[in-house]
C-alpha cells in the first residue's frame, strides 16, 4: 500500500529552510510513489500533538513562494526528546500509524538530527515500517558531516552585505565623529557567522578590519592595540564579534559588560560590552548594530546558492528514502571550490547528532582576530548569486499558506 | 566668465545621498553653463581646508554608480559653522574665490541647511557673487518644508522589510520558545522611522503590533497591556520602538535601562530596556535587533522612487541656481498620493534651518502605540519600487572614486 509522508521544521529558522519544504514537498507530489504529504506544525509538537496540515490544500503558487520565504512557514520548535518519556514516542507513532506515514522527514541542526535519531531508533525498537531522513539547516554552520549547512550561505550574505554598507557609513562619518562599527553576530560557540562578513572584502578594499569568534579567546591588550592602529592607519575601524565570544578563562566577554535595570547581566552584548572597552580605552565614538533574527530571515537577500541547495537537500531526502535509505542526514559534499561544484550525499544521524564543526585553525589568521585567503576560498561560492522575492507595494510578497488541519 | 560649482554632503549618511550627488555632477557637466564641478571632501571641512576632488578625474561608470551606493562617497561631517569665529567664513570665500565657485551646492539635514544659510548671508555681506542652494537629505524625514526628505525612504522600506521578516521570524519560534520582538530604530526627536515599520503590514497579517514613538510619553503600564494581550491573541508579538522615546516626565526611556561596566549609563538602549521591563513583567522570552547603521546605508534595499527623488533633487538645485535662485533648498512638493506625483519646488533655507517637523497628531492612533491609515497613504509610496545594486562575487559593487584633489 503506499504510504504518505510527514515533514516538520525544528530549531533555528533560516532564510532558506522553507526552500527546502519546498523541495520535500515538490519531490513527494512528483516522484508518483507517495500518498499524501503532511506537514507537522511547530515541528515535533504537531506530530506529537496530531497538528498536522495537508499541503494538497494549499495553492501552487504559494508553495512556489516558499522557496523565498524566510522563517518557519510551519512553525518551528526547541523541544528535545528524550527516550526516558516513551510516552512521546508513543504518541509520535499513534500518529504515524493514525496518518499511515511511511517516510519521515525532519529538517534542523544538530538537536533536530538527534531528535530524527531517537525516532528512527525506536522505529527500529517496535518494528514500525519507516524511512526517516534528516535535512540540514543552520545559519551556524556548526553541522557535523556536510560542508556547509543550507541557509548559512543566506545569512553570510547577509552579514558580509551589512558589514560592507556600515563600513561605508562610518568611513564617511570619520573625519569628525564615529570612528568604530561594530556588528555583533549570532554564533555561540562557532564563528562561522562573524567570519563570513570578512567576504565584504572581495569588493571593497576596507572593512572589517578586525573578526572576533569564539574559538579565539578574547586578548583585550592585543585588540585594542589593533583597533588604535587601524583608526591610526586608515582614520576608522569597522568591526565584527561573534555573541558567544570568550576570554581566555572560558567566560563569556558578554558578561563583562551591562547589567539591566534589575541588576541582571545581560546577555547578547557582546558588542556593547566591546564598545565600552574601546570608548574607555581609545576615548573614540563607537556605534553597535545588533541585526539578531535580521540575519537569519533576511529573505529580501536570499542566495541563490543557498536556496537552490536548499530546495535539493528536500528532494535529495525524499529520493533516498525512496530508495530504502533509512537513518541519515542529506548532507552536502564540495567536489571543486572554483568553478563551485557540490554533490548529495549521507551521513549517519547519530555522528550528527553527537558533533559540532568549528573553524578549523588554518582559517584563523596568526594573530586570531581575523581570518585567512583559505576561508574566504571556502565561504565566497557560498554567498554567490541573487533570488530576490517578489515584491508587492515595496515590501516582499513571502507565501500566505492555509494550513489546513 | 564661466563658474565653476562645488558640492559637499553634511550630516548623517543615508542611501541615497550619492543619488543626490549624482544629479547634482550630471546636470552641471550637462547644461554647458557650469565649468568645473568640485566636492569639497567630509563636508564643509573639505572647503575650509581647501581638500577638494575633481569630478573631471572620475570614470563615467563610477559616477553612475553613485546612483546605488549608500553613505557618503565623498566623506561627511557633523561641524557647524558659527558667525562668531569669521576666520572660517574667510577660509571658505579664499577656497571659492581660489577655485572660480560661482555655485555652492550642500547636501544634508537642518544643520547642514543652516550652514548653507550663514555662507549665502556671508556672500551677501561680502559682496560675492555666489549661488547657494541646498538639497536635503535625512533618513529621519524631520525637515520643514518638505513633504518628504530623499533618504527617509529606502530607511523606511529598510525598516519595513526587516519588521515583515522578523516577525515571520517570532511567530515561528513562538509555539514554546521566544514570544517578543523588538526592533529600535534611529530617531531622537520624530518618530517617522518607527512608524515607517508600520508599512510592513502592507503585505502582511502581522507585525509590527506596536510602534512607539518620541512624539508620545511612554506609559509602561498601557505598554505591558497591549503586549499581553497581543501575546494571548496572537501567540507573539512584534514591536518597533524609536531611540528617542521619552516617557512622561520627558525623559529617554533608554536611560531607565542599562548602565555598562564603568557604571555608566549606556545611551541607544531604548530596546533593551523595553525587553527588560517585558521579561520582569510577563516573564517571556524577548529578542531584540538594533540595526544602526545598517538601516540608513542599506543600499542593496534601496528605492526606486527614492533613488529617483534623491537625483531630482539634485538636479533640481543645480536648475534653479542657473535660473539664479539662491538661498533656497530644493523642496518636494506632493500633488497626489494615489497615484503618488510629486514637484520640485523651493523653500527658504532659513525657514528651514530653524524648524523640524514631527509626526502629526492625525498620524497616530488614539491609544498612541500606532500609526493611522492616514499615515499608511502618506508613507506607502515612498518604498515603492526597488533599485538593486550591481552585485559582484555575491555582495554589491559600490563606486570606487579616485577623489583626485
Amino acid at each position: 500500500m503506499i504510504k504518505n509522508a510527514v515533514y516538520a521544521q525544528s530549531g533555528g529558522v533560516t532564510s532558506v529552510i522553507n526552500a527546502s519544504a519546498y523541495g520535500v514537498i515538490k519531490k513527494c507530489f512528483s516522484c508518483g510513489e507517495i500518498g499524501k504529504v503532511y506537514v507537522g506544525l511547530n515541528g515535533i509538537n504537531g506530530i506529537i500533538g496530531d497538528d498536522l496540515a495537508d499541503m494538497d490544500c494549499e495553492e501552487p503558487y504559494e508553495i512556489d513562494l516558499l522557496k523565498t520565504t524566510p522563517a518557519s512557514a510551519f512553525g518551528s520548535c526547541r523541544r528535545k526528546l528524550s527516550e526516558s518519556h516513551e510516552d512521546e514516542f508513543k504518541k509520535i507513532f499513534e500518529v504515524f500509524s493514525k496518518y499511515n506515514i511511511g517516510y519521515f522527514f525532519y529538517n534542523g541542526g544538530n538537536d533536530s538530527m538527534d531528535t530524527a535519531n531517537k525516532i528512527y531508533n525506536y522505529s527500529k525498537k517496535i518494528g514500525f515500517e519507516l524511512n526517516v531522513i534528516g535535512i540540514p539547516k543552520t545559519i551556524d554552520n556548526d553541522l557535523y558531516g556536510t560542508d556547509h549547512s543550507p541557509g548559512y550561505g543566506s545569512s553570510a550574505k547577509y552579514l558580509a552585505t551589512a558589514i560592507l554598507e556600515a563600513s561605508l557609513d562610518v568611513k564617511s562619518m570619520s573625519a569628525d565623529s564615529t570612528k568604530v562599527f561594530i556588528l555583533e553576530t549570532m554564533g555561540r560557540h562557532a564563528g562561522w557567522l562573524a567570519a563570513s562578513a570578512s567576504l565584504a572584502r572581495v569588493n571593497a578594499n576596507y572593512g572589517p578590519h578586525i573578526v572576533l569568534i569564539p574559538e579565539v579567546p578574547f586578548n583585550r591588550e592585543k585588540f585594542i592595540t589593533k583597533v588604535d592602529n587601524t583608526v591610526r592607519r586608515t582614520g576608522y575601524c569597522s568591526i565584527v564579534v561573534a555573541e558567544g565570544l570568550n576570554d581566555e578563562k572560558g567566560n563569556l566577554v558578554a558578561h563583562f559588560g551591562a547589567t539591566d535595570s534589575f541588576g541582571n547581566k545581560q546577555l547578547g552584548g557582546v558588542g556593547s560590552t566591546i564598545s565600552s572597552i574601546i570608548s574607555e580605552e581609545l576615548k573614540l565614538k563607537v556605534h553597535t548594530a545588533v541585526p539578531d533574527y535580521l540575519q537569519r530571515s533576511g529573505g529580501h537577500l536570499s542566495c541563490y546558492t543557498d536556496v537552490n541547495e536548499a530546495v535539493l537537500v528536500g528532494s535529495m531526502a525524499v529520493h533516498y528514502a525512496l530508495q530504502g535509505k533509512n537513518g541519515y542526514m542529506v548532507s552536502i559534499n564540495r567536489i571543486s571550490d572554483d568553478p563551485y561544484y557540490v554533490t548529495y550525499d549521507l551521513v549517519d544521524l547519530a555522528e550528527v547528532a553527537n558533533n559540532t564543526k568549528t573553524i578549523p585553525n588554518d582559517f584563523i589568521t596568526e594573530d586570531g582576530m581575523d581570518v585567512t585567503t583559505e576561508f574566504i576560498k571556502y565561504a565566497k561560492p557560498l554567498i554567490e548569486g541573487e533570488y530576490y522575492p517578489p515584491i508587492l507595494n515595496g515590501t516582499p510578497r513571502y507565501a500566505k499558506l492555509r494550513l489546513i488541519r
